[in-house]
């Protein structure tokens, strides 16, 4: 199998979260990814539980289809080897804070004397410039900056967290974005350059229009608890069970709604009469419908609102998302066996290319796991070389 | 200034939020990016408000540095003119339901064989395969369904939608990694090809290690509020006048919060002792903290714990992000002017690039007005064909 960017090579110098996200959507898509680590601890997220058979099951959800290599960055043979590396790569990337390569003197500016078409991608909390640039970052402190705990939360209540680490996650994203896009570029200028990436900015970017409202109409959004600012209904109900969402996007919906839910005479109701009605009105209009749907479980209305063509779903839990039949369909359950740990099961790539698949498969790399392999392969080093390097605790 | 994208020309049959999204990202990159609206209404979200003299807050912030032109694709005049503009572009995207374009004969099987280097995206609810694909789906049907919901809320409370159009965006953000993939694909292989995005998919592959971990330790995790699963104390508190967020993600950094709050014996007290003990005993230590951090501001918080290199964060509403030193400093908010709707302000493209910058600056399209331009410059129509198409309803 070869996916899309077979013949990339990918210099990873990230860790944790936002790096490593980007750089296993690149391996996924077919890159040859060369991930470094310190010889000593390695990623932090080695250190991360659960732990299977003493390996970390973030470390090795996060790191699949890269090659691992170890290299001190602190000593002048393990830079000389990193250079040699920048030299035969396309792409570099790394998540330290502004400032940490520049010191180590593997600076993009450094490095592009060694190697003019090299992409070098910075993502990082705050960004290579402005006042915060120097500043540590964390999810959870650019989920707070940015504005997305704001919008999320119990209408009335304090701000919370989106329980998934989405301003790591889209920071990667959009980092992939820049690199694919300077790989691009480059086929034109024959250059390559560098990409600054921040989370915080990230964080801005995904905001909708929630900005450009502000500005409009002065509105400082809050927490809506699970409606839509605009539409309604369009939120999660309470069921005989559980829970269940309905999306009733427009007036055809609607009217099929009440009927369904045996309650016609609400299409005669002053208060529900059109979209901004049911919007103003949509204390009163959820009470009225979750009186009725805490009467059938989920399933049952599933079944009934499906049959009437009415957009609405179950609220899942992992353990149910690990079932469901479209995205075992989908084949977006990733089977990958590591020669430590054994079998582990990781969401796979969710971009299905019909000429050039790309995927999960292989494991995430044992610390040094191609130490040796890249060292004499790559850059033509000799088993004594490679021991000096040792001795030196270069690698 | 030219973006890394630019020579790129992307035929866009995208609507609302996802497709559009990713379009733009595609255009704040340089590419050329031709909106195929319905000469009757247009994009649907050009009837969503706030609206500045007629023209939609909503679709001015998704649509930015498009071209717009209308087409009838139910009309065969329409269709022949799509399939003309498909001969000489790039990329189309689309996101309708899967089928929709089949049953127009303009489904990818069709296109490919008028230009066989057509890269074409398809970006739905559940993708172009498997039990579900034809359903209708809503960013907050696909949270529901993709886990994200069951992550975020009170602990212990019900299931709450991510503040913003998550589900949507995050498989636009793929549908962009899929689309420059397979542009890069195509330099070595010289074929085009079909990308099938689901944003069922998209949520799934952001679950973090959600899924390896339930396999592993059978756990199912739930909303946590504020707070980290495993790292404590990583979280909001209440302030004098608001919330803080602090991060205190090493033992070193514990030791310094604990001199920092004036609770030195903190670090002796053996509920506390290392950061599982914290976890484990986190409701105590939340109780604790936020009896000392209600007793100053936020500001107040944040200028001490920063100078003792602690990681914090105020949580931010729109009203302050817009004034943020730093995102003004990063060039974030983008002023665009509307012909009709004037000065607009709205995030900015998120990656900076050293060589080719992209950015926003051109407005969206009004309804088809860069119909003639195109229909004449692109394919050669005379006025008096292009006045045929007029009175036969296809543009």
């Amino acid at each position: 199998m070869t996916g899309p960017l077979a013949g990339i090579r990918i210099l990873d110098l990230t860790r944790i979260l936002a790096g490593p996200f980007a750089t296993m959507v690149l391996a996924d898509l077919g890159a040859e990814v060369i991930k470094v680590e310190n010889p000593i601890l390695g990623d932090d997220s080695r250190a991360y539980g659960p732990f299977i058979r003493g390996e970390s099951v973030y470390f090795m959800s996060l790191n699949r289809n890269k090659k691992g290599i170890t290299l001190d960055l602190h000593n002048p043979k393990g830079k000389q080897i990193l250079r040699e590396l920048a030299r035969v790569s396309d792409v570099l990337v790394e998540n330290f804070r502004p400032g940490t390569m520049e010191k180590l003197d593997l600076g993009y500016d450094s490095l592009k004397r060694i190697n003019p078409k090299l992409i070098y991608a910075s993502c990082s909390g705050f960004g290579c410039t402005g006042p915060y640039s120097k500043k540590p970052a964390y999810d959870i402190t650019i989920q707070a900056m940015g504005g997305i705990m704001s919008l999320t939360g119990e209408p009335g209540g304090r701000p919370l967290r989106v329980g998934t680490s989405i301003g790591d996650i889209v920071a990667g994203l959009f980092t992939v974005i820049g690199i694919l896009s300077a790989i691009r570029a480059r086929e034109r200028t024959g250059r390559g350059q560098k990409i600054d990436v921040s989370m915080l900015d990230c964080q801005v970017a995904i905001l909708e229009n929630a900005i450009a409202r502000y500005f409009t109409a002065g509105e400082v959004p809050g927490p809506l608890g699970t409606r839509h600012p605009s539409i309604t209904p369009f939120q999660q109900f309470r069921s005989k069970d559980n829970y269940i969402v309905i999306a009733a996007g427009n007036q055809a919906l609607w009217t099929r709604l009440c009927r369904a839910l045996g309650k016609p005479e609400l299409l005669e109701d002053l208060r529900f009469k059109d979209n901004n009605l049911r919007t103003e009105n949509q204390p009163e209009l959820e009470r009225i419908i979750e009186d009725i749907t805490v009467k059938k479980t989920t399933r049952e209305w599933i079944d009934m609102l499906e049959s009437e063509g009415i957009p609405c779903a179950p609220v899942n839990t992992i353990a149910e998302i690990v079932k469901d039949p479209q995205i075992l369909a989908r084949n977006m359950l990733a089977e990958v066996t590591h020669p430590v740990a054994g079998r582990i099961i990781m969401p796979n790539l969710p971009i299905k290319l019909s000429d050039t698949p790309g995927g999960g498969q292989r494991p995430a790399p044992l610390h040094g796991e191609h130490t040796e392999d890249i060292l004499s392969e790559l850059l033509g080093l000799s088993t004594q070389e490679i021991e000096h390097m040792k001795t030196d605790n270069a690698i």
